[in-house]
């Protein structure tokens, strides 16, 4: 009966990815605990870059610098 | 005081489902544990089916298959 | 498929009004969504009272306060 | 390694507030508790009015009762 | 720097168990999403068997119900 | 109508600090959003340091190469 919520900057995640993700960690409930897969919920909430903060700093800010520094 | 966060599929929900959830939820916190509802917070997460997984997969893919058995 | 976490201050609370909430909840969701009881989850997580603030204050202080006033 | 999950409702928050809403929230981090700025995650969600419920009501129409009320 | 919350219930998980969980979800993040393991983050909440609800009903019983069939 | 969530380390945090926590980022909500502290709710989570990993390692693994440093 696992509960995943994976949370992520919103920066052009493809359903691919997404899938990844979810067959991912469900795989890992099955193999390290063993939890039927059936009742194993994923949730991906994808966060604006204003909206996530790091060491002070949007990461809108943080994408910024990087950008400037190549 | 207490905090309630109910998850859902984003599936065109109206205004007067979300009213009903906010007035259950609230009612049940009132008549199960005393609450006062001037302090009980009910806040409806709408998650995109993309980034919902259950069983390996997204509900994405779960509501096509069942639409393609119809 | 929805998940819902109900937060409230650890206060003996018993078995019985933690079945009452588990219960009422899904009901809700059946009721109001037509969600799969099947695949609907409740989380309940009990607080410790130094852990919750409301107006600035620790619920420890504000329960002290209350009982003073009796 | 602190994480600070903030909800709000979406009601016009400027990047400039989400800015010192994630520096002050870190701040106090590093203040109280003497952790370390660049490992300190703040995550700010905005959450649309009918979707939060505060004393059995949508804040929608709590809204429009006190628009009402001047 | 994305931040994973894992819920299962409280169940005896060993320390070996949630390093595997932290090793498989970190790792996941770096292959799918090219994500910084330094500023990934993942939480384990180990949940109650009383307050834990699925079809209606506390996991506790449900684990009941399951031993009683053998 | 802010909910702020707080998730540190297990590390003995005193009553004192989570006061001064939630005084503070409840500050943060009146001064930066104009936000009412009757309907500001501050919640603290205390994780224990073998469910919370950063770079593929639980903080106890980390605390311990840190002390074996000095």
């Amino acid at each position: 009966m696992p509960y995943i919520n994976i949370k992520i900057t919103d920066e052009n995640v493809t359903t691919e990815q997404k899938q990844a993700l979810i067959q991912g960690t469900t795989q890992l409930m099955v193999d390290v605990l063993n939890k039927d897969p059936a009742t194993t919920f994923v949730v991906i909430d994808e966060v604006n870059l204003d909206n996530w903060g790091i060491g002070y700093e949007q990461v809108t800010q943080l994408r910024k610098k990087k950008a400037g520094n190549n």
